[in-house]
């Protein structure tokens, strides 16, 4: 065990890639970035391809990774973790001690699962949701005047909100016509407000999601919600669901019409493909578009399985990652994706990738000596092209670019004009960006000039649909768990945000009771003007 | 001039704040952050006090940062920007040579103008909006039907559409109940199409914005909605409006219901406050409420005139931006709004600054000599806190934090749970976070270990409304035309954006005409498996 849990610093083929870092794969030189070089830098997988002869490796950096993921072993890690070891832990030192098992959620397709216990939560989950949903369309769930219920209201916040939110806006286009889902997750009273002014309560359900049962901002925009049902005279009990853990303060059937369970295995930011986002795709797309979803995913898992960085594509992606990060320097990960759809996915992967691995510690309680994770961000083209790619091209931070594209558009309403039609103008300013990256251009006006090396991917699809958006979620929670491997930090653990809730009840506390300029929270909130 | 076109490396401020830099204030040592220095670190100004307690700064950095300011003649460089001078250039190159007057667009409440000729023109559009406003409301305009236009499509991208959609979305609480406002940016035809399924397009107003006219995304979304309208059997000419400029390809009656214009004197993502934002407010909030949003944006520019950095929140602001990223090597800087209005404020300001001062060519045409623009990212609070925030707490990138917040929210519709409402939850939130991120907390446990010393601000207004959304939009772009004076880039121009453009028009040429493989852009079209 000890043997497989070595960090980069640790291993031979950290050095050798230190020596091959200072004098990076140019791709700026004439004919160095040729035909040749795009054909064969390309990994065919699930639902995707990744182009990445835009990179600055050259096939002696790509062996060096390997190597590097060999000596991390991890994907040795990789399937520890979807057997269920515990893998959620730091040595010598108290911490959540947890399996890491959000793979079981979509292992329903496997003829052995790669964890049994696992899995039986998990189809008797399915179960319930698809029975569920069943009586929705039967009538045998309808509101207390008889109707059916048009709306959902998603109440939760961080993993409880952006994977669903990010994966509805992506398949929203095949959502049922009749049926609307609305999301309220900050603790804004304004948030709530927003969604409590646009539906009819007496035709909508609320899914108040927390796995704890217990989170403050989930709790309060569900007290503003079920208030508001109150209001409008009706029973909260007959609108309200709860996504929670077994036994946890919200499984209680006397306030709720449905419980689904989530489980300890299951992190909030790794959870879409749990009850949290099945729910919500159910009621919007129908059950079969969830098991298409989950289908995506798994295939994805199985294929993250093999050791050839070469052949799989989250590995391979992480690899690339780690080299842009720890060896050129670039810290950080713009993810820009040519669909419309995905233009909430950055966001999800921002939590889901920051939260996991921006940590300072490592698995057996030393600092990390090095860097970890990097600052994820972006915004789909082509509207970031208008935006922030001046800085990408021309600024002096480097940004490692990650782009999603797909052949084919979702809604198939488009036209021709001036010679091809909007979905080819999308495509072709998704390649022209990653060249013009990459190659740069040489201009004797230095305002015009591009240095060019910019180092970006494509992750190439042929339409966002239910299986394809599963693939793309399975291959980013993979790649982020790679790296959370390789720089060893415990990647699922979120110890960050616990000084904060602290500080803030200290806050609440003072503003109770009017106190006001004793204690340094206390001076904060009269310098701030607040009574 | 040259005298004052000095940028930061050479002025002796530098040196100093180089020193200075190698010891920063520590803000983790006992009593180090304590409740005088809260109170005295605060600068109040236009609708906004700036908090910054939480910078590493002592009373000799702030000093230096005023000599910087002096040196750079940050002030006296924005006094003439605002009077017409000719800031968009790069010496001895071809370059667009063009004044920088965004400001004049709220220059219409002094007594004398810093521009007269451009506050003229900006007077006649406003009278034009008010003339067309009105006509809606009095039933001058209306649709073939005879009936009242009760939805406005905003079509535009970049600057024509993340200022005005994130001004919306912030002040939409005060929205008239009768209208409703969409936006259509992406060329992905998925954007356009998700938008038509929604609206009753007979009683829709297109307004298609473009200051060229020839906007190639912009261009194509405005071709599918009118032909969307045809279809619906409409006149098109009887629905769309045009923002652009003056004798532009898109300035046609014939085509267009009303063109309102734009000067070249306003870039994109400046241009906010002109008819590019004010049309699309103006139909959403009535003509009061688009003067109230330019009176705030007024006042601020009239205080960002203040030489004093301590009495002006823009150039403080500015300043202390310098301070994080040139000296104490932050390369990132997060917005982080408590206020759900605001939450696609961040990525109008990504564009905003990132597109301005990602530049590596100073306004000389020497290279840049030290790091010009940083990254610009955020999200919302609390969100963000079940999110990224993981990272700001304990990861190995540093990020210099700008917290918005509000006193007051908008909609008055909260309630008291356990203890506390939603909005006082809210604001404790913010002010942990900021202390939190600043003093941090020693454990035993390393794992539980917050080393604080995170830089950040608190920019605390009482209430979100159109004056003060004026007053923090002027307030950005007044620090962003400070940091580009103080790195002598020219912030107002975009040739990053040029060389993805002719990629793109070489990839469509291939794909037209079927071509593959022989240059690049054509192997990479063959590699994406694109027909």
């Amino acid at each position: 065990m000890a043997k497989r849990r070595k960090s980069i610093y640790e291993c031979q083929a950290f050095l050798n890639l230190k020596e091959l870092a200072e004098n990076p794969f140019d791709m700026t030189v004439e004919g160095a970035l040729d035909s040749e070089r795009l054909e064969t830098f390309v990994c065919k997988g699930i639902e995707f391809d990744l182009l990445y002869g835009c990179q600055r490796v050259t096939t002696d950096v790509l062996d060096c990774l390997q190597s590097l993921a060999d000596e991390c072993g991890l994907v040795g890690q990789y399937e520890e973790m979807r057997a269920g070891a515990v893998m959620n832990r730091i040595e010598r030192y108290p911490s959540e001690e947890r399996q890491v098992l959000h793979t079981a959620c979509r292992d329903v397709f496997s003829k052995t699962a790669a964890n049994d216990a696992a899995v039986i939560q998990v189809k008797r989950e399915l179960a319930k949701l698809q029975e569920f949903l069943a009586e929705i369309d039967n009538g045998k769930i309808r509101n207390t005047a008889g109707e059916t219920f048009t709306s959902l209201i998603h109440v939760g916040i961080g993993g409880s909100d952006l994977g669903p939110r990010s994966i509805y806006e992506a398949l929203k286009a095949y959502g049922r016509k009749d049926r609307k889902v609305y999301f309220v997750s900050n603790v804004d009273p304004d948030d709530s407000a927003a969604v409590l002014d646009r539906v009819d309560l007496s035709k909508t359900l609320v899914l108040v999601v927390s796995k704890s049962g217990s989170t403050l901002e989930t709790l309060s925009n569900e007290s503003l919600v079920r208030n508001a049902l109150k209001e409008a005279g009706l029973d909260p009990a007959r609108h309200c669901l709860a996504v929670t853990g077994e036994s946890s303060p919200m499984d209680n059937h006397e306030r709720y019409l449905r419980s689904f369970y989530m489980f300890d295995y299951i992190g909030g930011r790794f959870s879409s493909t749990s009850m949290v986002g099945a729910v919500t795709l159910g009621f919007a797309l129908g059950y079969n578009q969830v098991l298409e979803f989950l289908k995506g995913a798994w295939l994805m898992d199985e294929a993250a399985a093999e050791r050839n960085i070469r052949g799989n594509i989250p590995l391979l992606l992480a690899m690339l990652g780690v080299w842009n990060h720890n060896f050129l320097a670039m810290d950080t990960v713009a993810i820009l994706p040519y669909s419309q759809g995905l233009h909430r996915f950055p966001a999800h992967l921002q939590q889901c990738d920051m939260e996991s691995n921006g940590k300072s510690v490592q698995r057996n309680g030393e600092p990390v000596r090095y860097k970890s994770g990097p600052i994820v961000w972006g915004e789909p083209g082509t509207n970031g092209q208008h935006a922030f790619y001046q800085l990408l091209h021309q600024g002096t931070e480097k940004v490692a670019v990650e782009f999603i594209g797909f052949r084919k558009s979702q809604r198939n309403r488009d036209m021709c004009i001036q010679g091809s039609n909007s979905q080819q103008k999308l495509l072709a300013n998704l390649l022209a960006q990653s060249l013009a990256l990459a190659v740069g251009r040489e201009d004797e006006n230095p305002n015009k000039n591009f240095a060019g090396n910019r180092s970006n991917v494509i992750l190439m699809g042929e339409r966002l649909t239910p299986k394809s958006m599963g693939a793309l979620l399975a291959l980013y929670e993979a790649k982020i768990v790679f790296q959370g491997f390789c720089w060893n930090v415990n990647s699922f653990d979120q110890e960050g945000v616990q000084l904060g809730k602290v500080l803030a009840d200290e806050i609440l506390g003072a503003m109770a009771e009017k106190r006001n300029g004793k204690t340094l929270a206390e001076a904060l909130l009269a310098v701030a003007g607040i009574s």
